[in-house]
């Protein structure tokens, strides 16, 4: 739950880094916008997926920040330079929800859409894995809300079977259909799925804090750095690596192209590494 | 610290010196996003990333006058025509952090990517000094919150390990990779290099003034000013010269792009020159 109070450097803390999220979504997606012509169009339409995801959590960490303003006033009494709870308000962690709603399914069509795969096999990974998500999250809601430790177990418990869902498919399933991508393009979707997994932990983990008993203004200013550093890896940092593959996918299809976007040692380097570790 | 009062005069400079920043970045990031296609392709990444870089400024400084202009009030009654400080209100300096950590890194990137050296040069430059940049940054932060002279100090000092590393790595790792840049090139770097030298010295020697015991409202004044003038310099100025180069680079590789560009006189010059001159 929210805390009473927080202290002038609790305060700063959550409120620079919620203003470090808006800056790092905005500004990825606003980059990758602008640097759609520097990748082939046919892997476009995933770079522009990834700048949505991006615009889309600038646009709820803009209403967290509204969020968290209007829940706290400073003591202006006594001059403490603590910060109270505005009597009867509360801060909206409705919104990161709504905001997965959202980002997390297009997460996964945007992996999906930039490796180009023959339409039959992207089809049926979407098929599973759109759902998968969207179910992950709308069943760890009821448990969010929920001031009952027995609800937040149980619907944290079902919102785990999708999740282990989720990563059996990108881990097993996906794996299958790799091989007909370069090795350089393969290395980075290991790392990727590496960061996917590692930055998604990071959900379930905040999740269960109070189910731990670590609650108090700490853990929840600690929850709130946890979520926001997690949001900034799983979508913008994210974002540029799809970015990267693009990138790399682009030059190896068509070395004209690359000649035009690297200079002629890059180019060079690209194109007989891409070519010689190409199965 | 922030002081308690200001004079009518201090608060107008504050306020005009904030919109200055506002204005230069933000028109900067517009003018290289225009302009991007009067340069060659392999350089319109390096200067899409200067552009972000700008606006990322922009950003922060739109919060940093907003912060500013939450915490001081005029003083009414009385008429004095004074500002004072806004009871339990603080000027949020944390956002300064918050934009360097996320510009610094950018504007060593957009150097080193506009150069197009070859990959593994670049790669081993960017691996040694992005995360210096990152430690330079979030080495400083806990000194800046802290109100301990012998805190401030001693993270003062931790955090001018990795910028001294970085003025190693831009003096004498990356000089001897720049043996095939045109010779116009080449000094227009060392002067970029002298530029940032000189801008990023400002930061440390804000940092050390509560130090030394100058504080009170024109001091604050008078650091408020400084980081402004060298955000200008070290961030619109500084992609406004890399911008300088990613033009001469395109001239030296493509004469028919010259002459599209320039006039007939200066592309002749423009061509004869960087010819004669590269090694």
């Amino acid at each position: 739950m929210i805390p009473d109070s927080l202290t002038q450097i609790q305060y700063d803390t959550v409120y620079n880094v919620f203003s470090l999220v808006i800056a790092s979504q905005l500004f990825t997606a606003i980059f990758i916008i602008v640097s759609l012509k520097r990748i082939l169009p046919r892997y476009r339409q995933a770079m522009t997926v990834a700048a949505i995801v991006c615009a889309i959590a600038a646009y709820h960490y803009f209403r967290i920040f509204d969020s968290f303003k209007a829940a706290f006033v400073t003591e202006a009494i006594g001059g403490a330079g603590d910060y109270v709870q505005v009597a009867g308000a509360s801060f909206n962690e409705g919104y990161r929800y709504v905001d997965w709603l959202l980002t997390v399914p297009l997460l996964l069509l945007e992996l999906i859409a930039v490796l180009a795969l023959a339409r039959k096999v992207q089809t049926s990974l979407l098929y599973r894995l759109i759902p998968a998500s969207a179910l992950m999250i709308i069943l760890g809601y009821p448990g969010e809300l929920s001031g009952d430790n027995a609800v937040r177990g149980i619907f944290g418990l079902l919102s785990t079977i999708p999740f282990a869902y989720i990563l059996y498919v990108l881990f097993v399933e996906l794996t299958k259909s790799l091989d007909r991508q370069p090795a350089s393009v393969r290395r980075t979707i290991s790392q990727l799925r590496l960061l996917l997994l590692l930055t998604w932990g990071v959900y379930p983990i905040a999740y269960l804090l109070p189910m731990l008993g670590i609650d108090g203004s700490d853990a929840w200013v600690g929850k709130q750095v946890g979520y926001s550093i997690a949001d900034i890896l799983a979508k913008a940092l994210y974002g540029l690596i799809i970015y990267k593959i693009a990138r790399m996918k682009s030059f190896a299809d068509d070395p004209a192209f690359a000649r035009l976007e690297l200079s002629v040692d890059e180019a060079d380097e690209m194109i007989s590494s891409t070519n010689a570790r190409r199965n």
